[in-house]
């Protein structure tokens, strides 16, 4: 499929747009690979828009002391708009992209898209509506860091990674779960360890398997 | 001044709109008087727009257990868009607002706003923004929840009350700070006793005054 059809597609404000305009996203629209957790977007800056082909990335916070906490993932379809702050003059914090799994995503140059969305009402609401979708997903896992015990959370994190991937078993080192989670290897591991020992998962070589869906299930939710 | 005098100043889009809908409008706003901790919404259903007058309103999440967190208040002037979810159709979390002392509101009926933004682009917009703009506002609190010590948070907490009051001294219970901050009043009692006895601070019988500003942000940031 050609560009021109899959923004015609993708996007709801394509047919808004003059053919001239329609060309100029087109032209600055490039296909980008990313390697497996290879940077997409840092805070230096404004990167532009990415939509997912194909892979994964991964959105989250870094502190100073280079603590993470993963805010949500875009799988293929998905954009990531908070990469380009320029486009979103009143989003004023930092958020960090790599990719999680080797992906290719459609790059569209921050400076293209901010002079379209200054032109086109449609396209500043396609951009405005897009951030303000995530902030319902921040703002669950806001809840749950400040109102779920840690093994609540946990158990969450093990079922949406499941539900996500489609199968039952979740291959990460119990140091990923823990970043993810925004907290220290140990714990997990002995989470994972008390959770196996109450029968709810295997601990295997690849990562965690899960035994008793139900059981992890009272304890999430 | 007139309502219609005050929205023409106020809303950015009001030149947009045809008379009839600025009529519309005008006939939709209510002036509502809140006392100090009256709810003003709360997460049912969709209650409104509300412009601050005077006073001040607090907007939090609330656990299924009663715990709080306070996300951002509401000075004269500000508007509570969160509170019209009906409006923001993206938006699918539960906050709550109540008024942090005696308040002044004109409160524009959801179903009104709901209506004008589904008409016009300017309006829509303008909510949009809005809600991304307290995005920035949620993951400030989001990043001293993740990263931050408490008694770091605590610092902040103090040095943005007396900037916002305008005075040296945060007149509020340990109770009081500790709800905000999602955390226990035992907590907090203990952290000020520390910083009392490092002179940062002197503990009063109406609240804090603080006595070493320069050490406080030292502390903080």
């Amino acid at each position: 499929m050609s560009l021109h059809a899959f923004y015609e597609q993708y996007f709801p404000f394509w047919k808004a747009l003059k053919e001239e305009d329609k060309n100029y996203l087109c032209e600055n629209t490039a296909e980008e690979h990313f390697d497996k957790e290879q940077p997409v977007h840092d805070n230096m800056g404004c990167t532009g828009l990415f939509i997912v082909r194909s892979g994964r990335l991964r959105l989250y916070m870094l502190s100073e002391d280079g603590k993470e906490i993963t805010l949500y993932r875009l799988s293929p379809g998905d954009i990531c708009m908070l990469s380009a702050s320029c486009v979103l003059q009143s989003v004023t914090f930092d958020v960090y992209v790599d990719a999680e799994e080797e992906s290719n995503c459609y790059h569209i140059r921050a400076s293209a898209f901010s002079d379209i969305s200054n032109r086109y009402l449609e396209v500043k609401n396609y951009a405005l509506e897009t951030a303000v979708s995530r902030f319902s997903d921040v703002m669950w896992i806001m809840q749950q860091i400040v109102f779920m015990s840690m093994d609540k959370r946990l158990a969450i994190f093990l079922l949406e990674e499941t539900q996500t991937n489609g199968t039952d078993s979740v291959n990460m080192t119990h140091e990923t779960i823990a970043r993810h989670l925004g907290t220290a290897r140990e714990v997990i591991t002995r989470m994972l360890k008390h959770l196996a020992a109450d029968g709810v998962i295997e601990v295997t070589r690849k990562g965690i398997r899960i035994t008793d869906k139900k059981k992890l299930r009272s304890i999430a939710y």
